[in-house]
């Protein structure tokens, strides 16, 4: 009956499980999630559709009519092949399979998005981590001379970054491209809310992988992520992925909301103009500093961001993300997912009155 | 504007992607899929429910309600823990995943589900395959010498075995079960049409593992498998599971569909007798060997598998699994998907006048 637990790997013994908090019965503001639901007749259609679905068949192994739609819908580069994935999770895990050597190294700024660090180390290689300065900016030398000691095999660059919210220069992208030794996966989670995207250097660069997920334009619960690169990259990582990854649902679903590009251009946009309300309003508060953004969440920094953020659940049921002690940059940083107008509303009332 | 394929590993770059044959317009008898679609009002009662599923939100990380109702359905011992995945497919990678360092064996049986060996593979591990013997039984012995001698750290087992379609002797997998030093997976996707389970095992042995899906009942399309083991275990592999792996949508469809379980066990009972009769039928082919088989495919031999295959395909539209190539003991072999009664009445005319 006795078991040996070290057949687990050490690395997989020292982590923690990803943490999510409960939010049953909250105003959740933590994830980047929309707070937009379907207007009635919208959801009608796509259970009619979802319903005529044949659940008892495997999906197509290659997608192709989710990923012909994709590739019009967002424009992309013709020359491209596009891979699925369950949410970019699964894109970050199979990339990093295709690559995972010993001693491959792992590049990213920090902090950045956990997945890059996380699967990197799960799955044996070492990560590298360039700290970015108070300002959230980051210092062009020292990744370049990181990228010149560690020859990585892989750098993630979130653009624009999650959690600070920043869009890094196009011309600092563009020249760590140029000094990059292997792949350079730009992950544009958040490129609905952006003033720029890096798209066009995937045909400008054989090397360059844009990874990108539908679940912050509204559809966090299908899962369904997306990357593109040049074809002969694809046909290597297609190898790392499991033939029938995403599901038939899932798939639908993506055709059918790809055709309401009117309604999911309207969600975007009222969440940009709740941000730039709730920035107005939160830069008129004394006791917080707020950063511009680039995303669906505002950053703001108050002098104790754990007991704001204790306060704001246990007396307001109201989740934020508390960044403390992620990183030095976060000290006293919370991290606030824009909510509808409503939500947006019970939370600077709540701020006012904890902060007085 | 040069890019150094070196980055991808050795192993990927020498793999070949998983080949799925392509079966538009034909009569799919390759994949285990079921033939049986939803009647129109349980197709309608569906639909509405994913109408009415928030896509907007992240699923629940722990899945707690679709787990819950697994384990009331399918009786898993209370003392057990569970863990979805999009598919076996995810549970093994998961599993490997969490176990994976230099130097660890992955051991099964051969020829058995090829993404044992091949999942091992890309993550680095060694596969050592155990040849199943002419008429498709395993020699204990060598088994357990080979347990010996490579101190596997994770030893699968399918139950029933595919593509082989025989069922080990429990005793066998018991004694298999002692011996193993490491993690014992007993893969259960044909369980459905098997004689016997082994799901009792997980109670009495710390170290065995469970997996099943739900694509062999019917649901290949929404790709949900589960694993079954001791909490322990479970806090380990969930690690290395990345937290919003299954979808709403496929969730939802999982917690609907296990309340209907009168249709699922019709359907199955519907699988077994299309079985019985092909079996009974082809016994009396002079030019065929039809091997007995407790899951939904029958394999057969006959004289030249890929001439028929390829009849089958070209001339009658019929796509079957040609295992010819894959293992000596598969010489000649053909693995067909047991249809509904007019595909089934295809393939017997079509076999007629194809084996004369």
């Amino acid at each position: 009956m006795s078991f040996d637990r070290t057949i687990f790997s050490e690395k997989v013994k020292s982590m923690q499980a990803y943490h999510v908090a409960n939010s049953s019965g909250m105003i959740k503001l933590d994830a980047m999630e929309l707070p937009y639901t379907l207007p009635e007749e919208m959801r009608a259609a796509l259970g009619k559709i979802l319903s005529l679905t044949s659940i008892n068949r495997y999906p197509n192994p290659r997608s192709t009519s989710t990923i012909a739609k994709i590739k019009q819908v967002f424009s992309l580069p013709e020359a491209c092949e596009v891979m699925l994935g369950n949410g970019s999770d699964e894109l970050i895990q199979i990339l990093l399979t295709a690559v995972a050597k010993s001693n491959a190294v792992v590049m990213s700024p920090v902090p950045s998005f956990v997945m890059y660090q996380q699967t990197a180390e799960l799955l044996g290689m070492s990560f590298v981590g360039i700290d970015l300065q108070a300002d959230f900016s980051l210092d062009e030398n020292d990744f370049l001379q990181a990228i010149d000691k560690h020859q990585p095999a892989v750098i993630f660059l979130a653009y624009p970054n999650n959690p600070t919210g920043f869009l890094l220069d196009k011309a600092v992208v563009q020249r760590i491209v140029e000094a990059a030794p292997g792949l350079v996966v730009i992950d544009e989670a958040y490129t609905a809310y952006a003033d720029d995207s890096a798209q066009d250097l995937l045909t400008q660069y054989q090397h360059v992988v844009l990874i990108r997920t539908l679940s912050k334009i509204g559809l966090a619960g299908i899962r369904l992520g997306y990357l593109v690169a040049q074809p002969d990259i694809v046909v290597q990582l297609n190898k790392a992925r499991m033939p029938y990854n995403v599901n038939v649902l899932t798939q639908a679903t993506t055709r059918f909301m790809l055709e309401q590009t009117a309604f999911l251009d309207d969600c975007v946009s009222k969440v940009l103009d709740e941000k730039a309300k709730l920035y107005e309003w939160l830069l008129a508060c004394d006791k917080v500093t707020v950063f511009a953004s680039q995303t669906n969440f505002l950053l703001l920094r108050v002098e104790n961001a754990t007991a704001v953020f204790e306060c704001l659940r246990d007396n307001y049921r109201i989740l934020v993300k508390n960044l403390h002690g992620y990183h030095p940059v976060l000290d006293n940083v919370l991290r606030i997912t824009i909510g509808n107008e409503k939500e947006n509303s019970a939370l600077r009332h709540a701020l006012k009155k904890i902060l007085g």
